[in-house]
């Protein structure tokens, strides 16, 4: 949650990008829980300063959390975590952003600190990529706190590390290991990680059980689900309703949908030429088909960022009326293209889990077709469960995919559809809490 | 070596680019070995015809072949096997070149059938990521035959493999996996290639025996050495030695020397760039150091060479005199620099192994330090022999690597020198070979 002023100086909140916030969100509200959080905007600052009910934000200097945020953990880790870099040519490690990231990261700990002397029992959830350092200055002050840290990108591999120098990376998964437990969505980033345990610390690995500097950590993966009782609701919302009339006014005989964060890791840019090359082989669909592209603008301060938003753009141009390309933040004209969408269009290059291929088949009215990489995290759950499966870097195969689904006939797309969403009601947000406080009974045994 | 005409009609013979050329040829000249090749010019073309002693050209058809080399080959394999990628953008999988990859596989193949009519039970050594698929084209048609390949390139994890669609990538694994013996020049790639038969293919991993197909192949890492003997010939050789009159003539004190292919993977522009944040960092070394780049310009028909190149002149030109570029093929005026360097710099992103780590400070005569990536394959040999040690991405690290080389003292360059010339000496290319044919000794206890 970000907030802002409108042009009346009245406070904003917005839902912020992707659908982890939400589903975060979601969980705080069932459980006695406090949220601990950087401070992104002005407003940010004021509500940290006023305290609210059950939220900490941390206010941090300016310059500093620009480093953070803006070089060290966007782009430089996620780029890293989704194999990004055009390693050729780019980054050269900045080790000023990398003492951001540690200060960032300490103000942070210390944040968890002050409020573990007011609960001293209570367990500390650290959430992603942000916060890789904080553990392990947390747990030299408070050796005995259960600590959880969920990691919602991918774990890449060794190699993939050496992005950072040694000392950095060394860091990364000394602090992640100061946790009691630590969560991945899929068993490929847990493997991934316990590899790489062993390959840059020289740690013990035992099963999912790791051994380093005296500690012990448990290793697991539960994939993250959706918000069933939120996407209920929005089945009902009048104005995802009245978005939907305005699909359904313009639409031709078929759609397929891309819901996605204007990010290099979702590959928009394949997509199209996907698209294009389907319609190519395929004129007699010209006309009966669009693609509806719903955008999501991110990061647009990093440089890497704003590249791709214009090379989107550019590729999107190139195929005129076939696409419908909208770029901006309107999470329920998503909901409303989920209810509509023929195939939902899903080519990540890599994702850590990807929401949006299990919120579109639970919201959809049309017994609409997925096609989805096989790099992203829910391929793991999906696979065998009706989705078409998708290489990202195999635009023609990707074009073959969009065409089956196009063309599928309507009761095996009834029968796909319900086995997708047979396996997202029963693997939701609440299973996905439930499963990492499972894994907190686990803690006494690993001490 | 290839073959070509020059001006006056007369056949040339090129050495080509990088060590290992040389090295095997020199292992060819001392065993009994017919060389099976690819015909790669006209005049090979011709030489094929007339079949020249044990050298078995194979003629391939030229659109073929170049969707071979010059897509599937360099740069798809290549830059997945060195994470050179960038992408987002890049590549588009292209199966007509994957299927001329296959072709050309084919027919090696059944030139390495062909051989083995004439001698049955001749072992048969595969080189390198041109011919992943040839083995099991072989294995189905000669299910007896000793089969070895050697791969000199990196060995990526598993995720670096899904640039290749999944028949692809598992099409690589089982191809390597139809020899009796896959080697790597390091520990590293050797781990990487037995996870990813897991992987991938879901092969059984016994320690360095995988399992596969009713199979079984044995999973060894020996680092290329040096051919001793060419090296000690060329410390006496005239044109070496007229080249070190030159190079001596117009050095300054000191000389930071790299000798590079012009690839991506070798990091050249990064490398500039360490090299004048050094000058930043240290203005009294102005005017006392340079730094001469021979660069062999590569590949140069694949669009991702040739602006690698123009990057590279840009960035040295931004250095002015404190860089001399050399872009051209002219090994005796490596060797002449080797005998020069005060600082050898390899800053490779991802190298196979990196014989210039070797070659060079076994011919210096300056006792010259060796700035070495911890991404070379020689790394592994060498880290603990005295060689600085830097991180490819961390250009702030490079610089000042390069400084601590420039400044060290004298007795600390000659032990450190002396301690990578011991390891050269007692691991060349003729140790190399033999770890080779010992492996064979193994293929019987694995059938």
């Amino acid at each position: 949650m970000t907030y802002g002023r409108d042009e009346n100086g009245d406070r904003t909140e917005s839902r912020g990008g992707g659908g982890l916030a939400t589903a975060l969100r979601g969980l705080v509200e069932q459980h006695d829980v406090t949220w601990i959080a950087n401070a992104m905007t002005d407003e940010d600052r004021v509500v940290a300063a006023e305290r609210q009910h059950r939220t900490v934000l941390v206010a941090q200097n300016e310059r500093t959390y620009d480093l953070f945020y803006n070089v060290m953990a966007n782009p430089t880790l996620w780029f890293v975590q989704h194999m990004l870099w055009d390693l050729a040519y780019a980054p050269d490690f900045d080790h000023g952003a990398w003492r951001a990231y540690a200060d960032v990261n300490a103000k942070m700990a210390h944040a968890v600190i002050a409020q573990l002397d007011g609960a001293p029992g209570a367990a500390v959830f650290f959430q992603d990529y942000h916060l890789y350092l904080a553990p392990a200055i947390a747990r030299r002050e408070r050796p005995d706190a259960v600590m959880s840290h969920f990691v919602h990108v991918p774990w890449p591999e060794t190699d993939a590390w050496f992005v950072l120098p040694e000392e950095a990376r060394c860091d990364v998964f000394a602090g992640l290991l100061a946790n009691d437990v630590v969560g991945f969505h899929t068993e490929r980033w847990r493997r991934n990680f316990l590899r790489g345990c062993a390959d840059v610390l020289g740690a013990r690995v035992d099963g999912d059980v790791v051994s380093y500097g005296g500690r012990r950590t448990l290793v697991t993966a539960h994939p993250i689900g959706i918000d069933r009782a939120e996407f209920d609701a929005l089945a009902q919302d009048d104005e995802v309703l009245a978005r939907e009339r305005e699909i359904v006014a313009s639409r031709p005989e078929l759609l397929v949908v891309r819901v996605d964060r204007t990010d290099p890791s979702k590959n928009i840019v394949r997509g199209f030429r996907a698209f294009g090359l389907m319609l190519e082989r395929h004129p007699d669909l010209r006309g009966r088909v669009r693609m509806l592209a719903l955008l999501d603008p991110s990061r647009q301060d990093v440089p890497e960022y704003s590249d791709y938003v214009a090379a989107v753009e550019r590729e999107a141009r190139a195929l005129g009326e076939a696409v419908d390309l909208r770029i901006g933040d309107d999470f329920k004209r998503s909901v409303a293209a989920y209810r509509q969408f023929d195939v939902l269009f899903v080519n990540a290059v890599f994702d850590g889990l990807n929401l949006v291929s299990k919120e579109a088949p639970y919201a959809n009215t049309r017994d609409g077709m997925v096609v989805l990489s096989e790099n992203a995290g829910s391929f793991e759950e999906l696979r065998d469960e009706g989705v078409l499966r998708v290489n990202p870097f195999d635009v023609s195969q990707q074009a073959d995919a969009l065409h089956a689904a196009l063309t599928m006939d309507a009761d095996e797309r009834r029968r796909r559809l319900e086995a997708i969403r047979a396996h997202v009601r029963a693997h939701d947000v609440a299973a996905w809490g439930e499963a990492q406080l499972a894994d907190l009974d686990r803690v006494p045994s690993l001490r």
